[in-house]
């Protein structure tokens, strides 16, 4: 307004706000190749699940696994902190909705038992699954060396948001270019939401970021503390410093949208905006075969003072392998999301995830307009 | 936000989104000629009906002709798959909500039979009414020579994204430049959404595109591979290439914007953003004469292992004709849609569709606000 | 996105989008002075009241006058249809809502009696009050002159779009500067929504334009056949219309916004869009003065072949005096209309109505967001 | 649209609208320092409550001295009508709904009583706390010298838009740069929302700003008279007219946004868009503790034609000391807020809140999608 300016706004999108532009060329779907390489690494498809309890233990990473995905196991929750996780899994499931709270609040107060880390590592390492666990920065230093001698083939450190740049007086905070040089499997580390963060922890030597704080509205991190990105300006932001880096140094470095999906079109639009794969939560809590069993809660590294344990139910949508490879009968796009995915590709004329990255996007709000709605595009 | 980007994203516009700006000069209604061309046929009014089971079949395609518009006959639908296509939407009309997904999924696995290709187009014939035929990209080179030795006037390509380059290992891709030579009769392509894919048809010698890619945010397309444009958007796009090649080659190609539109307004806002006709499905389902009778079905030419099938009650609003020319006691614009196009055309003084295409848009979001409603433009 | 652009978009804003922003000056409201002047006429408040028969009758045009404004008359509706007007306007409050349409719809069918137009002006004169009189393009030649001759003090010559340059093959278009020419009182004319429309009526000759065209996303006109521009954007036009043509030739001619405007909030930003005065529909009808006695309908003059008729109930929300000058116990802005534009123009240390135009705007779009309100602004 | 403009409009935006962007370095929560300096005084946390009878007292004023922060006290509400404030509020409580707004009405109607004045500011005092009270800019002259005199430690001068250059007649208008050469204690001085407004009024020399005219769309003087800033817009251009006079005089005046924040998210975007505190109405006067227990009604100074006096049932939340520091088991933001602070900090790595005010805020508006909800970000 012709007056000095505190600061500049830029607009950032979300994914019910940009959509996909087809191109000028097409691509049958059964040519094209979705899978996502992390160092040596090959995933058969670009999806991880998250290590939160409620949907990856050790029986739903192997599962994971030979979909041709990856499960991430949670070191810090009720896997390490119970010898009989599954019980203490089956009393949350059966806990009435006002006992839920108090009772995961106790649960979740028990102490971790280094012990178990191995154990869990190896429960999915003998069934012949690659093995991906999350630690928070504060134990990453303890507990990485002890998941690795287990078999640990992939290591993520993972908090609301993780900077190569942290400062604490309570602990010493976790160096992660001295990190990188003893570790000798992948590492990934999140989650960050823009680009000086994520060239910042590409320059440690990791191995991928995870990409996501607070990327919804209705996130309790933009909820209570006013922070978070949505996730398609996120994901551009990472991927741009990913390219950066690349070009630079040759070494390319994984961008992993983690949150916020929900539908194939979502995961479509996380690779257009640059991601290499995606994390899903609830997405996964939601097939039959998840710990959860239709019922979800929040990792249990939550902030000192603020509210934790609320479990909230997601229902049962079907198999992982309907999810995943359906066949399904519903049109919402929350199914059959590779098939959705290897379409989308093909209506890009991609026939790789690095291709289907250099499609265009457009800004389609899908806002609520009075009393009317669109026909169905048959 | 000072750092490189990883791609740029423009905004893109729905019918919600945008109105037509009155200029400085009216015409009376009674004077102005909506007439739409194509090669040598002139329709009287533009209006195409899609080409769906439950919108088009021979005797609407007859009164489609009668009413001065143009009924697209699908030509892989149930009026090839059966002797007596009349019975069988019949059992479809008839089926409770539960059986009509299994249902349909059994009917459309019924193979073609090539011999009811001449048929169909010979019934809309002997009515002496333009007929046209819609065919997948798949099936064209087999299909197209058929329904044109029958008598077929137009040809329509049509898939959801239909391009110039399109690869396959599994079918030789349809080469519209060969097969333009080949064919004597129109041909319209789609669908399409942006320029350069428009462009690229074109210079293949076809006669008109279909605009239309996952055009609303409830679109399957965009929720479930987050491809689509808003309407607006690729109709002005595609239209943007037709004068560039129509400056360039003097040929010119009609630009049909297919989908998303309900109301006369919708019509109006296609036409003035480029379009020289408009493709209606929903719209012509809800006429009593449609074989839907109330119901509308997808198109049976889906992806393959995504869901097709489902049955949703449209209703009906009254004849064709009310439907076209009134009279109407709705307020909402979705009936009397050929004189809303006249009084419209009027309003801007355009004598024409090419006048109308002049005027003027603006963005002009009808946004949702907080317990407030405008008031009635009396 | 780097190709040719069929058309250039423009954002256009509506009341609910837009906000007044307070200045470095604050004025005593008892200190401002709101009157409004059109010729030789100053109206102590820049309220019009909209030319619908359920809005002003002779008794409503003399009431707005004594209150300070000034009520406008429909010479093609009921009052000079029928001798006893009075009656007719009771049998349709009496109809019931199955009734009300057909009934409207013969009751506008009866023939225009221009003896009665100089009745009803003189039933308006005799009690000592400015008369302004409402007629379409079409009749101004015939009937301005009887108007005025029987006492008519101001001329509005009103359509849904009214242009300078009107085509028409079944009468000759009003030419306005002619007509101008041969008028002794001042005229207005509209509705118009751009600055070349509003500058060719202004080149005219005339006084005033009625500004607004589809003002609403929920209005007939833009519904049915897709035109309009929202309030603020269609005054901000016209308003630069006259300035530019007030700066050339020294002549000042009136702007007045039509319609869209619900609060005092609505009548402050159109005033410092750029109005010089406001008019309104549904408020007039809901005071328990106006002919319609809680009930609206639509001018007589409809398009031919679109619905007209419709009776909608807008209840009543108090007495002519209440809604212009309190007290008032409601808080939605609603009422108290007069005293709300002095505390606005005083909040912006505006002596005057020009001053109050010179206020700053700002997009603040109240979007309906996810499950959370605004507290309230003690 | 390539013709001359009225004006033009920016984009203003609202909390809902904005989110902090996380940056490259993080801080442990319990090493920030939320404090806030006003003259020679020191807040341990920049909390203010709002001078409204429902919100502060002597009591509450003392509380939120206890609890680190600064009640403003209304010294022209009912503490300084009536002798026995607290039997008045207790009638206020208990009133039925109907009974409330004329009782309000009739309370508020009664004298002030300046030997109340020092009583009031006495009461505080005497238990240790300091004392804020607000005064209107037409009794400032009278109340002040009192005020202080019986110890007021800090002056709030507050109207709905106060400038430092107001006319009026029928009082001498308060002249800051006088009247703070007079002043011996710190004066904050508001409503203002704009970088004109504010540097006008840090140019006499005055110690805040209150920051907040109109911010929310279902504001009363938004809807009344169309005036209103959202707070992010409002605090920014403030906190710009702050550090322009800053950098030009090297005094630094404190910048508070008040009003429109409800969670712990909130408060961080206003002090990120440059506040260095905030004051919060309706969040205090939820606490166990408010004299409105569970009610709140507006200033007793509202324009003398306009409504005043509706009592609105806000509900009781929990003790100050939960909502300021919980502990808490809701996630919706609205309690532990200065814990959501300390976290906010640290995620941006700010120790203070002047380096929070560095932090990038993104615009990323919470639109409401058609049927689709963002999936909880875990």
């Amino acid at each position: 307004m012709g007056v000095p300016q505190f600061k500049e706004i830029h607009r950032a999108y979300g994914f019910d706000e940009i959509s996909i532009v087809p191109g000028p060329v097409t691509v049958n779907p059964d040519q094209v190749d979705p899978s996502f390489k992390l160092g040596s690494l090959t995933l058969k498809i670009p999806f991880l699940a998250s290590a939160m309890d409620a949907v990856v233990g050790p029986r739903f990473a192997v599962l994971m696994h030979q979909m041709g995905g990856l499960g991430v196991m949670n070191l810090e929750g009720l896997q390490t902190r119970y010898d009989n996780a599954e019980d203490v899994l089956e009393r949350i499931r059966k806990a009435s909705q006002e006992e839920a709270t108090p009772l995961l609040q106790k649960l979740y107060a028990a102490p971790l038992k280094e012990e178990l880390i191995g154990r869990r590592v190896r429960e999915i390492k003998e069934q012949g699954a690659v093995c991906a666990v999350s630690i928070t920065p504060q134990n990453t230093k303890r507990f990485a060396p002890l998941a690795v001698e287990a078999g640990a083939d992939i290591i993520v450190v993972q908090s609301t948001v993780t900077t190569a740049r942290h400062v604490s007086k309570s602990y010493r905070g976790l160096i992660f270019s001295e990190f990188m040089e003893a570790m000798k499997v992948p590492v990934i580390v999140g989650n960050c939401a823009t680009y000086d963060a994520a060239r910042e922890l590409m320059e440690t030597g990791i191995d991928g970021v995870l990409v996501g704080v607070g990327p919804g509205a209705a996130c309790t991190t933009r909820e209570v503390v006013g922070v978070g990105v949505p996730q398609v300006t996120a994901t551009l932001d990472c991927a741009a410093a990913r390219e950066e880096y690349f070009h630079r140094t040759g070494r390319y470095v994984a961008v992993i949208t983690d949150g916020g999906m929900r539908t194939g079109g979502d995961i479509c639009k996380a690779i257009v905006s640059g991601a290499d794969a995606v994390m899903l939560g609830t997405t996964f809590a939601q097939t039959e075969e998840a710990p959860g069993r239709g019922y979800n809660w929040g990792m249990a590294t939550s902030h000192l003072e603020l509210p934790r344990g609320t479990r909230v139910t997601v229902g049962t949508q079907g198999t992982l392998k309907q999810i995943l490879y359906g066949p399904t009968s519903v049109t919402n796009g929350t199914q059959n999301l590779v098939n959705a995915l290897k379409v989308g590709m093909g209506m890009l004329g991609a026939f790789t995830i690095r291709d289907f990255q250099q499609a265009e996007l457009t800004f389609a709000p899908a806002i609520k307009t009075e009393g009317k709605h669109y026909q169905l595009g048959f």
